[in-house]
């Protein structure tokens, strides 16, 4: 398998504070490439949330001001949701968007996501901004960070794809 | 003008840290009549809002999880529109929502109102939390303390006229 270096990659979560959660991940791939996928919705089905999971893109107007909606159905036969709205998407460097998931409504955390060019990699570092250290540890306790780790591992496979390696 | 009392009346507004906006309102009515009006769409044109402002209920869900939408419509036949989801509704003494202005979307606020029992009054605490203490002073700036005493003023004017002063 030749994705075997990017699969066993893992990101590196911090709580810098006591209300945010600061991640950050590089992928081997020119920053173009990996916001693009962040930010189509053709994409999306094919990366975002755990490996048993089939994302539908219900909304996505990916720009500043617009609301986007994705509804993931798991291998059990369940479905939940997601939403939010982007409060900047700025190109090819920065996305603020809301996020909340629907589960908990009304939880709503702030996602900073910052896109930093390293020539043919990209380092992605992501910010959650919480009301309070409660609902940040909420988040924390959940088991995002596998969830997390795997839909990167996801993304690194399919930017692999789409470089044809 | 038999109103005149509540007219001049004012809330408290205080900033008791850097991310909260905390005011103090009472309401000479009981507090099952003025919860009532918070959470009843029928009565939100009636109150909500300045008073050249005509306000339409789009979407009101007044239960936990559910959300809320009201367009209002100005004089000058210029339109705006707010939004959000109940966290938590629990009567008589406590709604927890967020707060957005669709003028600035995915600047999503924390509002939390309890509603203490005074007897023939009722104590409406409101506090506002922010991300950040920019976000939070921007809506100071907005003018929002004038145009809660107007909304403020309209409520107390329409609890006279519901008790049938």
């Amino acid at each position: 398998m030749t994705s075997a270096q990017q699969s066993t990659r893992t990101a590196t979560l911090t709580t810098p504070n006591e209300r945010e959660i600061h991640i950050e991940r590089e992928f081997d791939a020119p920053r173009d490439r990996v916001f693009a996928l962040y930010t189509d919705p053709q994409f999306i089905p094919q990366w975002w949330g755990p490996r048993d999971t089939t994302t539908q893109v219900v909304e996505m107007d990916c720009r500043t001001g617009g609301d986007w909606r994705f509804i993931c159905h798991n291998s059990d036969g369940n479905q939940t949701g997601f939403r939010g709205t982007y409060r900047e998407v700025t190109a090819p460097e920065r996305i603020v968007q809301t996020f909340e998931w629907e589960g908990m409504p009304g939880y709503v955390s702030l996602e900073t996501a910052v896109f930093e060019d390293l020539g043919d990699r990209t380092k992605v570092t992501t910010t959650s901004t919480f009301y309070t250290t409660d609902e940040r540890d909420g988040m924390l306790g959940s088991g995002m960070e596998s969830g997390m780790n795997e839909t990167y591992q996801r993304l690194d496979e399919l930017l692999e794809r789409l470089a044809g390696g």
